[in-house]
């Protein structure tokens, strides 16, 4: 929420705050796909802009993996803004003049929604660790929509995220066919393939195998398994940045000098980076979250039974976006494009964008204007639907609604 | 060499041995680029074949990053043949009924060449650790070159190697125009893009940061960074398969089980194969020779200085075959490529062939048969020009001489 006093600056949320909000108790805890239940669940969320009077204008914000409810604005330094700060603001294609946007942390998360470094009720209060049960998108969706509720908001003029935040809008659109007016699915996946499995593999091992991670009780033994974190976030690093982008940004190029050093310590900017990336990540991450979070997207796989997929699609109401960046290699497009055959099969009603741009995964959080105009359009055809009642229009290659 | 009593089977050297050289004394110590200098230097090698008797007949063999002096035939167990048995033996590519051929360890190495895990002589016998001088590639060669005089040999047929093996053999002919006849240079890189470099880092971080590393002395403290090596091992795993092949290798399957376990632990078969392949490399894989030879990679860059490069290029007198496979995104055939055209601009002879191949990286040690075919044409043409005195014919596509 814009604060009073200082006026934002141009296309900027100015100052927000994060809220909490506790959701679920002993009487109706949240039950998990695994048969777990959870009471009560907090959640930390943040809003812009404002609720209509119909209810027709809400945005629903799903991050990625290492995201939380702090998608836009600043909380004080404005050199310092939310993840998502290109893509929602004032004028901006998530139009806080024009929507609601709702974006909380999500379950499991540690950035202030219930996760496994919360306090475990059976415990006297010392964290989960490894005793917060698996969860699964599903999971993800149940608390977004009970913060929903609690908002008064039954259905969404759309839901939108990037990577495991797609996962999360498609998941969503399933299970709660009514919920969505339409899901923007950004460089996101229904599948993972063996080697994005591989290399969350190798992340996990890094954590878990760390001397300090005593078993994911690591805060009881006043320990964090810092070196596994670090390493896995440098790794993920390495799939989050195209091949060309690593070029471009680093080369071969020497840190802090013009020769090479010949040593083991860190000598191409390209190190130099990485070290830097893991070492920021450990003030803000917990490493139980990141396998929790990790191993919820190795087993997403919401078209795995196809006669249970034949029905759920058709049963779908919602209208979609699926975009794609060309040289992204942790979901490349060929993980779109199966989302997209897969809806366009069932007569969903699906825009398809592959956009080009040279930043690899990490372009969903980058000011890429072919990919804010294809959002800022698709928005603006929604909202002509949704809340001014305009006939659904058809994209070029867009199917007929049933 | 072919042990006497049991016959071979078809296409196998059958039972062979590793042997020590001891070169280097303290009076002619091998000086390094960096202008250490190391005596002695000890060096395991095999050698498969017979010398004939113009000493024209000579193929050196140059291995990858983790290979060994134990290339082809087998030890013992005729199951367990050695690294590239697939190429090397009676009537394959590298054809012993003809060809004398030479395999060494090379230096740095912990398969018995002096390496960082030798007796440091200054320390009492007590292992080098991070005391090791820091090599190059050249270095690399100047070993290779003083074990080829100990057996009689100042010029080869052919140098060959895959990877780092290909860097060797393009150093070396580089650095002595005279030695070699042919080189041949599979899946190599003149110059480790920064997502290589990145790639690697994150692997000599996972080694350093390992509690059991002790700054490189863990043999003082009796231990060994096993976590470390084996997330270096499972990380490089990933780069050597293709993404195709890892699809075609384990796709979603989950080991030992119809359905998934949702757990934290080996559940998908690729994880069960990483760790598989994490495991079994600490049983034959020092640390610090990892950290050493995955730098020389890291700086390995033949081609920096442009007037130099002019000067050696023109002195080269080595005939080149340069082969790439097309699913390889470790060294891409751009990198293959960069080389090509580096010669092929100084009018240097060189044949490239880019295979199709599904298996990345790795095809380089697979039986994949157009890669042996191009491998095999080529070699049996040096054979013709260098040991027959053939004129010297041009592949389509190759310039002459000058």
């Amino acid at each position: 929420m814009s604060a009073a006093g200082d006026p934002p600056a141009a296309g900027s949320l100015g100052l927000v705050e994060t809220q909490q909000a506790v959701l679920f108790d002993e009487g109706r805890p949240l039950t998990l796909d695994s048969g777990a239940s959870l009471a009560p669940v907090e959640v930390a969320f943040e809003t812009y802009g404002e609720l209509n009077a119909d209810r027709t204008n809400a945005v629903f914000v799903c991050h990625a993996l290492t995201g939380d409810a702090h998608a836009a604005g600043h909380h004080g330094n404005p050199a310092r803004p939310g993840w998502w700060d290109t893509l929602i603001g004032p004028g901006k294609p998530v139009d806080t003049d024009r929507f609601f946007v709702i974006c909380p942390n999500l379950l499991g998360g540690c950035r202030g929604t219930t996760g496994p470094g919360s306090p475990d009720p059976d415990r006297d209060g010392a964290p989960y660790g490894l005793r917060f049960p698996l969860f699964t998108v599903a999971d993800l969706v149940r608390v977004h929509r009970a913060l929903a509720r609690r908002l008064g908001i039954d259905r969404f003029l759309a839901a939108i995220g990037g990577s495991l935040g797609g996962m999360q809008v498609l998941q969503w659109a399933l299970d709660h066919p009514e919920d969505l007016h339409a899901g923007v699915v950004i460089c996101a996946s229904a599948r993972l393939s063996a080697q994005n499995i591989a290399f969350s593999a190798v992340a996990r091992e890094a954590i878990r195998r760390d001397p300090d991670f005593h078993g994911g009780d690591y805060a009881a033994h006043g320990a964090r398994p810092e070196n596994g974190l670090r390493l896995a976030r440098m790794l993920a690093h390495i799939t989050y940045l195209s091949e060309e982008s690593m070029r471009q940004k680093f080369g071969r190029r020497i840190q802090d000098a013009d020769e090479p050093r010949f040593a083991f310590d860190v000598d191409f900017q390209v190190e130099s980076y990485l070290a830097h990336q893991g070492d920021v990540f450990l003030d803000r991450f917990d490493a139980n979250s990141y396998l929790y979070l990790t191993r919820v997207m190795d087993y997403f796989d919401p078209f795995a039974d196809p006669v249970q997929t034949q029905a759920r699609l058709a049963a779908l109401r919602s209208r979609f976006l699926v975009v794609s960046f060309d040289t992204d290699w942790r979901f490349a497009t060929e993980h779109s494009l199966e989302i997209v055959r897969t809806l366009a099969e069932a007569d969903v009603p699906v825009t398809f964008r592959e956009v080009a741009s040279p930043h690899g995964h990490d372009s969903f959080l980058l000011s890429v204007p072919e990919y804010h105009r294809t959002v800022a359009t698709f928005l603006d055809r929604m909202e002509a639907e949704a809340v001014h009642g305009a006939p659904a229009a058809l994209a070029p290659g867009e199917r007929a609604e049933r």
